[in-house]
């Protein structure tokens, strides 16, 4: 068996047993079909295979090569992209059932003419990304009928809600974003109400099925909460130089998204990062050569710089796993 | 000729002309082996062929993969990794003359085991990073040259001073910082004086060679300065949801550099970003469809997302290269 001694950094690392701590914990909570898993977090074939086996056969994605990637892999039950295309094209002859958010006119043209047959009509709770007004939703629903799709119910994502620290507060928000979603699905019928994160997967009892994807290898932003996940993703550095106050590991801008901030390393003070280095006062004297841990702010954008992640239990490399639905 | 409203969305565009105009203008102020341009802004070995014809035959790397890219590519007269490892093996045996960075006993052991032939000493001129301080190179020197290692001369990048508005300021940072590796470049030895970036190529007469890189893209905070380069590098966008205040393009944190911030959007106001969109008030409405162009705040962590990027004139694109130098 491999040591991680032996891996080139910058390495993707998962710690596979809190990896399988999240994946059982949340298959309990929410038992196959109550959960479509978003891929768009880890973007990794073998670990979507992984929650099929646990019993989750629908999967949401976030772009047409995640859609791509899931069915040429033989997980294509059922597809959802919780996202509007204007070229529906290559989803239209794929070899799984595929449905589509829609959210306009425009984009349910676009459906149909590219040879998709279900969507879900997305609704505007309260985040300000896509989706139509809740009150638009019965028109676009029967736009979309007699286009000949088949409309499956409605999705919006609480994504104002699912970071938010106070869980009374995360409830209400919650709460009142799900209000909006069933106002605009008595408009349209369908049997599914798509909505969640990892940051409500509980609060939400109002959807059908819960999107969350982050759970799996979770961050330290969502490590905040009072979740049941374990942080499982960090990146294995190698120190290169070390000065009177401070070291340097090959870790930087482009092994770890940055939009959340700076990463954490155990026990240091992380002075700022570039390209391929990050610069920290460790919490104790290091030496070059050694290996750290850095632990990305953000998991999604970190995991989508990198070709494969390192299945890893202690210093054993258990799998290596390639992070195959990258690009669009 | 394809157009590119053929182009799948996001999509890395190469403005031609302003992509000729900064190799040109660098070209003319630098020749030859006065510029060892850095090849971790763009990771592309056609854009790096392009440099070599112009006259600039050796060339600057971050990482191992970049100096085996250029390498197999056949521009390996001069590589230089300007960077520390502790495992050099993977550039012992390159088809190429090849330099490494050392900082540390430790690094320039690591160098001689993995068979490298040559070095330079790395040394700190003011920037928190890697590099022995300026009095310690005459050691490292001599250590190196006791372990049979070609010394080369010395490198340090000012990169403290590079992005300093002002000008005068830069200059001065860039002097004082050229004085500490001039002091150790009198205990090293050796024809090489490496240092400089995009925003010192001028301001630095001290270096023998300069490793400036973003000039040619360039991005919105080097595009600030007083230098002579013009933005080349945009993300193409297509406008999949419109609401009330605001629209949404397929633009997000997985297709951008975020760590100096949000993209630029002509006349729009940037609202947030998230993993696969864009989120903005537009100057003049829009409609789902439309394409717009993105503008990164840093250009090196943008382009290590895409896997190939277009040179475009107008609507037309004109060749497409692929980001093949990426990874580890």
């Amino acid at each position: 068996m491999t040591s991680i001694s032996e891996l080139r950094t910058p390495a993707l690392l998962v710690d596979s047993a809190a990896l399988e701590h999240n994946l059982r914990t949340m298959a309990q909570a929410l038992p196959g079909r109550r959960l479509r898993p978003h891929v768009k977090a880890t973007k990794c074939t073998a670990l979507a295979r992984r929650q099929a086996e646990l019993g989750h056969r629908g999967f949401t994605c976030a772009t047409i090569r995640e859609m791509e990637g899931l069915a040429a892999a033989g997980l294509g039950d059922d597809l959802l992209l919780a996202n509007e295309v204007v070229d529906a094209r290559r989803l239209g002859v794929l070899d799984a059932r595929v449905t589509v958010a829609v959210d306009s006119e425009a984009t349910l043209e676009a459906a149909a003419a590219g040879g998709v047959r279900e969507v879900l009509i997305d609704v505007n709770v309260g985040l300000p990304r896509c989706g139509c007004a809740p009150g638009d939703a019965g028109r676009i629903a029967d736009l979309a009928r007699r286009r000949g799709l088949g409309v499956r119910g409605v999705m919006g994502y609480e994504g104002h809600a699912v970071g938010i620290a106070d869980r009374a507060e995360r409830a209400r928000l919650t709460e009142e974003s799900m209000r909006k979603l069933l106002s605009a699905h008595a408009q349209t019928g369908g049997e599914v109400i798509s909505a969640g994160g990892t940051g409500t997967y509980d609060l939400n009892t109002w959807a059908t099925e819960i999107q969350a994807g982050s759970y799996s290898l979770l961050d330290t932003a969502y490590a905040k909460l009072d979740l049941p996940f374990r942080p499982a993703l960090s990146v294995l550095a190698t120190v290169i130089s070390v000065s009177r106050d401070y070291c340097v590991a090959d870790c930087g801008l482009k092994a770890l998204g940055m939009d959340h901030g700076n990463p954490t390393i155990e026990g240091a003070k992380i002075w700022f990062c570039s390209d391929e280095h990050v610069t920290f006062a460790p919490a104790k004297p290091l030496r070059v050569g050694d290996r750290i841990r850095v632990w990305p702010a953000h998991v999604d954008p970190t995991v989508a710089y990198h070709e494969r992640l390192h299945l890893v239990s202690g210093d054993a490399v258990q799998e290596t796993w390639d992070v195959d639905l990258r690009g669009w």
